[in-house]
């Protein structure tokens, strides 16, 4: 099975130092460890990915079509200004989940909206950096529907 | 422990009959089966209620103010058009988790706006059924948080 | 062949006591009395409900989808807000027809709207009491048609 | 009695051509005949009028003033743009009943506004080509209860 | 002459639970016992009514038009989503005074709008839980305005 | 000297007819009379013209570029909605002065927009039947200049 | 006769020296003598009054009330702002023309709503400086018919 | 105790002349009167300004810091278009209780939207003239609330 | 194989005296001239119709379902605002190439809504008089494409 | 040459007692202070006004048209609700440079705009109580920049 | 005389892969090879470039205006988004004709803005991969002009 | 001290290139220039850097967390469109001071709004080249001021 690629988006290299009320205070690195562990319980492999330009995480995208079992995709920023992003996760076969750690409704106005919300598998959405651990679960289940549906054909 | 509510709102008790694009082809009494199940594996008791009345769900989420440790809440289509629900939910104090079983992004536009969404403690969206097993998984995250930071003090 | 339900939303039962203006001077049992007859002079049985209850609204349309071959629907106000009525009548088999006794296109900017235009079977607005008499109208036509694609097949 | 006016707007010509998802399969020549055979079983002659332009729809409105008793209008495209038309109607005594065949609000969004809807004395909208039949019914119910009036007075 | 019935909308039973910033430390109870108090002092009777539930608040005001010579009318949150409401409102004859605890105009956007204000005999907002004596004060001055007016004719 | 035109758009040739509170209760051809007697005595000769129709407003704008010396031009309804008698309104040479008989800023929201306003030579709204002398006015003040400053050159 | 009042806002105290592409080259001096050199001739007194000062222009209109037959009011900037102004407008009894000097419709999209309008006996609207004349004119009309209906009745 | 201050804006110097339908018929000296009877009953001392000038409404608020222990404020139709006027209240120390003798939210639209709402200690609107009485009701609960605070410290 | 249409909307028979800035010094002649060429190089017949009449545009087209194998159609202002257009040439069976002289997208921000769009074959925009050449190119690429597609089945 | 003009609008006579968090906690006169020793470290003198009336501020800068080199203008909430004081910027030779304490753009909705900022020189925003200094600064420049201008004609 | 550059933005290099139904069964690699043949029937030469960065667009278009004497650019999703390639097309003096595969206008309503097209020489919609060759076309023509009108200068 | 980092965003390379009636006609080195000589004569290091691309801008942004005291940032066209270098303003510590030469309010209403604006510590807009000194000398009062708050602790 190929592994699954965990993206994410503009600042969230930042993360552990950026606003703790709104992202917690686990740096990126520790929530990588925190999801591979988990999908190493399911036997998959986790690959992990961080940008700031929206350009490589457009290449990353397509790169997965071929070399990835699923995406889990933290926007940042891009969420809500990104209809490129948008394209790319629509083109792909792999499932995408929408992951947002903090509550992105209760922010500015702006961040409201979702351009990559109506092309992806699933959102998850708020619950801090326990998303990402949410997320991966979701993903679990996504893959052995997937399977599942393989094997019954 | 107290037991975690699965609150479903208006037309859900048709599920298995409604349009099976958006809503899958299980029965509410499957999915309430499955979750059970679920949170059995964590110790964890599940009652559930389901009713198309705005006001019983509101009666309901007060009661879980005393008798819920937490709640999974599919608002249906209340989700878009109730502040009184809204208002619910942030007064009381277990833990709501909203949860949608089609992508409500990717439909009219009247279904992107939760009012639910900015005073919930996270959000599952687009999974189909499986979004109520993922918002249980979610929800047995943030209760042995909760636990944690309570025997921490 | 199963009745037909006449059903009607908030403040229905003050027909003959609200503003005349607007919405004549027959009370609802003059009404469903007058429709009645339309209907047995076409063979076919008539039964009435009212409520204020938007939940009690969407259950009788639930129950609808059994117990009747075809809904004539005033939802009254919740035309304009409520997407679960909404979810309801597009969710059952049998047609359901929009009535409005008053010309909501000549009122408030508010009542323009309507939720439930878009998932019916056909609308009739403005035509005073009689509106209810030309959708038993409608209703006896698509009846036919439907009847006679049956027996087509 | 004075006629009734059959009066269509912009493409109705096309009737029975055009896309029969939306308009089905009957040519507007077929319509008038049912139409008027409806009108003939009440003892009330019909006449019918199709124009491409609006300014021949407005001298037709204009002349329905002496010559009509009552007007079945189907403004086609022009409902949703034309304020020329909107003052013609409003402008005259006989009544004007709008007409749709199609479920104008289950459409793009610029069909959901009528320009005509506040000025008509009722709207019949989305029961394909039975809509001109419902609207022959109401049409008769309105003349019936002028004429009472008058003899009542 | 007939009592005063205090109307409490949705969550309003938490009052003294609910979030103090906006709602005070004051309980339901404690409001109507000084409510009534105040409306004794000028020999008129109190009764009180709340519900979670939009249809009941509905039955209520259909009540207080034959039962009630007033209504102090909180509709909380359906103040900004009931159309249904305010139709029940402009429908009875004796006087509804629309009371907020809150000062609605300083939250969130969705607060400013209220459906009720068009057609109520006045409006009582931001006082905290003073706005119910406020509003009571208020309600005397119209009955008895009322009251002369009806002496001199 | 070329004559003025006075050109009138759809509904106009009712004047006298339609609703006297808007329009008051002179014909288009008193008007006419009026306004050309006003014009007789700066000794300029006044033609008129009315149609319904959008295109011949448009196929008459066009013959005034040769043949009149200015044009007085109530476009009815066609003033809210007509790109094309703008565009024709801006492509000719003679000055066009839009004239209003109601006060259009007094009505329907969609009757405050004037497509024809930024490209004429000055607007007279509002002062009833009146409205075309005061125009006539106005349109003997900008021949004058017209004449002094080619006088001048 | 009362004499009438030339009322202006603010800055036109600066034309001849505003920017005369949308203003002329002529000093509000220039104008005034021009306008009452028109009343003059119909033996109608002119007074003039200028400020910078919204509640100037309110006492100056609250005074007309009395001491005036009708008012020419260019309110410059405060058009667009002045609900204030426009109570006052409406407030008094004297027929109020609103003026203005540029062709507002044709410039920034601030500039084309009247507050003043749908309260004025009528509007002239972008005569260049000519349009105070014309207002001229338009008020010995509208003087003239109000004294032919009071020597009427 | 300093004395309370009653602040009217733009044009209602005119109360009693001006719009009886929305204004009543009590002058602005009866209300006065009425007014500093009832506090005077409280022992407290009124005192009353109006203005046509936001500018001197705006000193009159600064000055209300230092002299008064209130203010009843009816800003008249500047409540919609001031900013300035909001900075003030919100910069001052004493409670401002905003008063409206008509219902603003049954007129035009523009009259929905206050600057005030926001920054008032509470907002009283519709009940016509009486609305005053009821702000200095609800003024002197604010004052005696302060009071016993002050006491309690 | 049939000819292909000109059709040109309202104003276009200016081309040549209408502002050069936006529409260049061509004669509508010239350019027929031009296209009429270029489709004779491909041995295609070319007809050419204008008319400012909305109505007539839309006769046109349905002409064309018959009659022609494409049409270059600049509908002039029409674009903007025709509804009626916009289905006739969805109704018809051959393509419709949509054509702007000028770049609507750099004027008046009511020129970027195009009607016809959405159901065109194509858009050329804003290639001066060349962009009828361009469109024409275009045609012969389509027309092509369907010889191709014929001769393939 | 002529002196510099700082002009100040409604409430910033309040500088020092107002909101600190927004205002800082230096008194006008402090700040004048600052600036006039700023300025005439560069040999230029200052001059200072400050009103809460829209009409003072704009007879300030009238009389700056002859008398002052420049303005620094902080216009408080008159920037977002005034296009007079717009048009008496735009109608004045000297150079305006708009200044704020706070960061507008990071408080309500309605201060973001501004309709002072097109017409200006220069905004300067955010920098508190410094924003003067920065925007003395800025003046210094532009005035440089003129007289070099003239030195090299 | 300089090359052509065909630049295509973001997701095209999926061509061929991604969504058949609006981008056609073609690749890049295959469009670019049509192009490049029809340019060279022309003798112009063709350069291709493709990317998913909007900084690489940008310098692209940045080293266009030294070396390519015309651009086809596809900017693919950022056509919506991106201001600063809007500031590199206009800042470059080479053609930049905007091309899309699809017809934007009748997708989701964010595909209707684009920020490219007021500052292209033309824009070329919905022709399918045909589209290139169309724009390619256009560009000859632009190039011939721009040639000729050097000839003649 | 750190030193201060110029930031240049898209397009800003080619200063001295792009229209001059916006950007004037200095170099982006004439610029750094002129503001590192202004910089050193308060002892203070200047390092320059602009990117096209938005990804790099972010990234230098997350370097001056660590590497500088502060920043003086023209985002160029990105100021209207990137939440992600918004996000990464907010994330850093030093202050960040928005910088533009044109006067962005005075030109396209999209770059009217600024993403950036709400989080900076103060902006400078519209003096043309001269507005980067204007930041430089703002922010050497901040860097004193902070020198001074970290001097007192």
């Amino acid at each position: 099975m190929k592994p699954v690629l965990l993206l994410n988006g503009p600042n969230l290299n930042l993360l552990g130092q950026r606003d703790p009320f709104y992202y917690g205070d686990h740096s990126l690195d520790d929530i990588v460890l925190n999801v591979r562990e988990f999908f190493e319980s399911h036997s998959i492999e986790l690959e992990s990915y961080q940008s700031n330009h929206e350009g490589d995480l457009i290449d990353q995208l397509h790169r997965a079509h071929e070399s990835y079992s699923g995406v889990l995709f933290n926007p940042g920023a891009y969420t809500h200004t990104s209809v490129a992003l948008r394209d790319a996760v629509e083109a792909i076969a792999p499932p995408v989940i929408e992951v947002h750690i903090s509550n992105v409704h209760n922010r500015e106005k702006f961040r409201e909206k979702s351009f990559i919300a109506p092309v992806s598998a699933g959102q998850i959405v708020g619950f801090g950096v326990e998303s990402y651990l949410v997320a991966a679960f979701a993903m679990t289940k996504i893959l052995k529907k997937e399977r599942e549906s393989i094997n019954d054909s």
